[in-house]
C-alpha cells in the first residue's frame, strides 16, 4: 500500500508541521502555567487531569482509540494494516516540575500527535499500530519517585510499592490515583505490561551538547545510571539561647558535615551530586533542629565511577554524624544502559534519508525509556534546548529543532511499523 | 492592715500550695498537648484561645479582674489598698514552640496565680494593686519574631510593624489576632504601655546551673544579648542529571558553605550558634535548589564579643557564596541587659526572709522581662528544670523547686507593692 521507504519517509517528513506542533505544545503549556512562563503541572493534580483532557480531545479529532491502564497510563491508537501485531509505540510524559518548563515531557507527547498527523496528511498507513504512550509520573515531584506509569507497566516496580507513596500532605497515591482514572470513566482499561514491539521517545536533550554541536537530532546511545538515596539525621532539640555548644546534638550542623563532606569526594569528572530536598525539624528560628531528612541524587556516565562513589555514601555519612544518629536508604538504583544498536542504525539511518544532521548522545537524565528498554527494544531521539536548561521555568527551545526531530521520529515509526 | 513584714512574708509563703500550682500546670499542660508528653500551642491558634479561656475561669473564680490591650496581652487584677497606684505586675506567657514542653512560659503565669491565691489564702492584701500579665507571643515560631506582646506594649516595635507579619501559611498577624480578641468580646481593652510599678518574671532557667549547683531559685543578674539575622540565597534551578557541575548556580552547598564557616568563627567559648529555620525551593529531589532560605540565632553573654562577631555574619556570607547571590538581614538585635540591684536584692532578700537558698544566675534566653526593663524596674526569678532541657517536648521541673520559686515571687511581690 505504501509507497517505496525513501520516499514514504521524505513524504511524511514534509507533512509534518512546525506550526501545529509549536502551537500544540503552547496550547498544552497553558495547563498549570506559572506567572514566570513555566509549568507546573505535577501528577494525579486537576492540572494534569486538564492536560488529560485536552490529549483526548485531540485524539478524538484525529480519529485515535483512547486507553488507559491501572496505573492511569494513556494511549492513543492509531490503527495499522496489520491490527494484531503488537504495536510500535512513542510518548513521553505530561506531569513537570514544580518550577518546570513547556517541554520536557510534554514534547514527546506532542511529537507523537503530530507524527501520526503527518501520516494522516500524507496517506501513509503503518503496517504495526502506533500508540502515543503517556505514562503516568515520570518526574516524581509530588510522589517520589517518579517514573510511576513506566515502571508499573514494565513491572520494574510493583502497584502495592507504588500506590502507598504519600505526597507532602499525606494523600496516598491510590487515593489520587482513583480520583484521575475516575474522572474519565468511558476509556477503556489495558492490562499492563502488554506487547511492544519497539519503543522510541523523543525529548528535549536538557544539556548543552546538542546546542554547542548546532545539531538538531541527538540519536541517543544510553541513559546513565543514577543512585537516589534518603538521609535521615536525628539529634536532638534544644533552646537556642541556652544549650551550651559541647551539649548540643544539632542535627543541621551533622547533615550539614556528611553534605559538604560528600560534595569533595564526589568532585571527580563528569559526575552529578544534587541535594534537591532537604529538610529541618522543627524548623523554627530558636530551636536546635531535632531532626534533618534529605535526598541524594548521584549520576554519572560510567556505572563503574558510580557504583564506587555512591557505595561511600553511608560511610560518609557515619563519619559525619558527629553526636547524632544517621540511618541512609537507597531507594533507587539505575545501572548506565546502551540502547539496542539496531534501533539507534533505524534512527540515524530515518534522519540519513529525510536529510537531517544527527550526531549520537549520551542521555545524562532519566526517562520512561529506561524502564520500557527492559521490555523491549528502544531508542531515544533528542532536540536541543536553549541553553542546556531544564527542570527550570526558562526551560525553551527552537520550534525548527523541534520539527526536525519530530521529522526523524516520523520516520523511525514508519521504518519500524514495517 | 497587713502584719509586719518578716512575718507576713512566711505567711504568705506557707500558703503557697505546691499541688495547687502543680494542678494548675498539668491542665494548662493538657491545651495543646503533643503525643510526645510536649505541648505546642502556637500564639494566636484556637489552642491559645482555649488557654486564654482557662486563665479567665481562674481569674473569675479567684474574683480578679480580667483586661487585654489591642495586642492581646492579657491582665489579671488583685486590688490593692491603693488602688490608684500603679500596678506591680509579675507574669509570662502561655504560647509554646511547636516540640515544647509545658513549663517554659507556663510557669510564669501559673505561678503569678498561685501567689495571688496564697495572698488571699493568707489575707494579705497588697498596698499597689498586683496584676499577672500574659503576654502575646513570646516564642515567635509561628509568627516571628516573638516578644510582640511585650514589645508592643513598650512600644519596643510598632503595631504597624507587628500587624503585617505573616505566618507560614501567608495568615497575617492581624487576622489571627483579630479572632482571637473577637472570642472575648466581653473582655475591656486598656491603653497598651499603662505605668507599672514593678514587673517580675518567673521563668524556668532553660540551662543546666541551677540544677548544678542544687539550687532551687535564681536571681537572675541580666540576660545576654542576642543578633538574630534572616539570609536569603539565590542560585538556578536546574536539572540534577543534566547541568554539568562547574555550571550550577547551587543555592543549598552555598547556603551550606556560609553556615559551616560560621561555625568555625564562632566556635568561642559562651557562644551559642543556632541554624534553626532552613527552607529549599523548589525542594524536589532531582531539581538543583534555587534558594535557600535560613535563621541564624547569635547569642553571647559578652555583649562586646556578640557585636564583634555578629558583624561579620554579612562579609562570612557573601566570601562564601559562590556563584550564587546573598542577602543578610539581621531582624532583631537585643543588647545584654542587667536588672537594677534594688530588684535583685528585693528577690534575694525576700528569700532570704523565707529562708529559701537563691544565687544570682544569667538568663541566657531572652525574655518578655527584656522588654519591660526599658518600661520600668524589673527582674525575674529563676527555677532549675531537669537537665537544663527545654524548648523540647520532655521539658520537665521538680515541684517543690516551682513551689519555692514561687514562695520568692510572692514574698518579692509582696514587699514591692509596699
Amino acid at each position: 500500500m505504501s509507497a517505496p521507504k525513501e520516499i514514504s519517509l521524505k513524504k511524511i517528513a514534509n507533512h509534518v508541521d512546525e506550526k501545529r506542533l509549536w502551537g500544540r505544545l503552547m496550547d498544552l503549556g497553558k495547563i498549570g502555567a506559572t506567572k514566570n512562563d513555566g509549568v507546573c503541572r505535577l501528577a494525579l493534580t486537576d492540572e494534569e487531569i486538564k492536560a488529560r483532557q485536552l490529549l483526548i480531545d485531540w485524539a478524538k479529532a484525529m480519529g485515535l482509540s483512547v486507553y488507559t491502564d491501572a496505573i492511569s497510563n494513556l494511549f492513543f491508537r492509531y490503527e495499522g494494516l496489520k491490527n494484531d501485531e503488537a504495536p510500535v509505540v512513542t510518548g513521553s510524559h505530561i506531569d513537570s516540575q514544580p518550577t518546570g518548563g513547556k517541554f520536557d515531557g510534554a514534547f514527546g507527547v506532542v511529537a507523537g500527535f503530530e507524527v501520526i498527523a503527518a501520516m494522516q496528511d500524507s496517506g501513509f498507513r503503518p503496517q504495526a499500530p502506533l500508540e502515543i504512550a503517556v505514562w503516568l509520573n515520570e518526574e516524581g515531584s509530588r510522589f517520589s519517585p517518579g517514573m510511576m506509569g513506566s515502571e508499573a507497566f514494565t513491572s520494574r516496580r510493583s502497584m502495592e510499592q507504588i500506590l502507598v507513596v504519600e505526597d507532602a500532605d499525606g494523600v496516598k497515591t491510590e487515593d489520587a490515583l482513583a480520583q484521575t482514572l475516575a474522572s474519565f470513566p468511558d476509556i477503556k482499561q489495558r492490562p499492563l505490561g502488554f506487547p511492544i514491539k519497539t519503543f522510541i521517545e523523543a525529548h528535549i536533550e536538557q544539556g548543552p551538547i546538542l546546542e554547542a554541536h548546532a545539531v538538531s537530532v541527538g540519536v541517543v546511545t544510553g541513559i546513565q545510571g543514577s543512585r537516589r538515596y534518603r538521609v535521615k539525621v536525628v539529634g536532638e532539640d534544644g533552646h537556642a539561647g541556652t544549650l551550651p555548644t559541647p551539649q548540643r546534638k544539632d542535627a543541621l550542623f551533622a547533615a550539614i558535615e556528611m553534605i559538604r563532606a560528600m560534595r569533595h569526594k564526589f568532585d571527580v569528572e563528569d559526575m552529578k551530586y544534587t541535594v534537591g530536598l532537604f529538610e529541618v525539624s522543627p524548623n523554627v528560628p530558636s530551636v536546635i533542629p531535632s531532626t534533618t531528612f534529605f535526598s541524594i541524587d548521584l549520576r554519572h556516565p560510567d556505572w563503574q565511577t558510580l557504583k564506587d562513589m555512591g557505595d561511600l555514601v553511608m560511610t560518609i555519612c557515619e563519619q559525619n554524624k558527629g553526636p547524632c544518629t544517621v540511618t541512609v536508604t537507597e531507594i533507587a538504583t539505575s545501572e548506565s544502559l546502551e540502547f539496542p544498536s539496531e534501533i539507534r542504525e533505524c534512527i540515524s539511518a530515518a534522519a540519513d534519508e529525510i536529510g537531517i544532521a544527527n550526531m549520537p548522545i549520551l542521555s545524562m537524565a532519566g526517562h520512561d525509556a529506561r524502564q520500557l528498554h527492559y521490555h523491549c527494544p528502544t531508542g531515544m531521539i533528542f532536540s536541543p534546548c536553549d541553553g542546556g536548561i531544564s527542570h527550570n521555568e526558562m526551560e525553551n527551545c527552537n520550534p525548527s529543532d523541534l520539527a526536525e526531530v519530530t521529522c526523524v521520529l516520523a520516520g523511525a515509526l514508519a521504518k519500524l511499523s514495517g
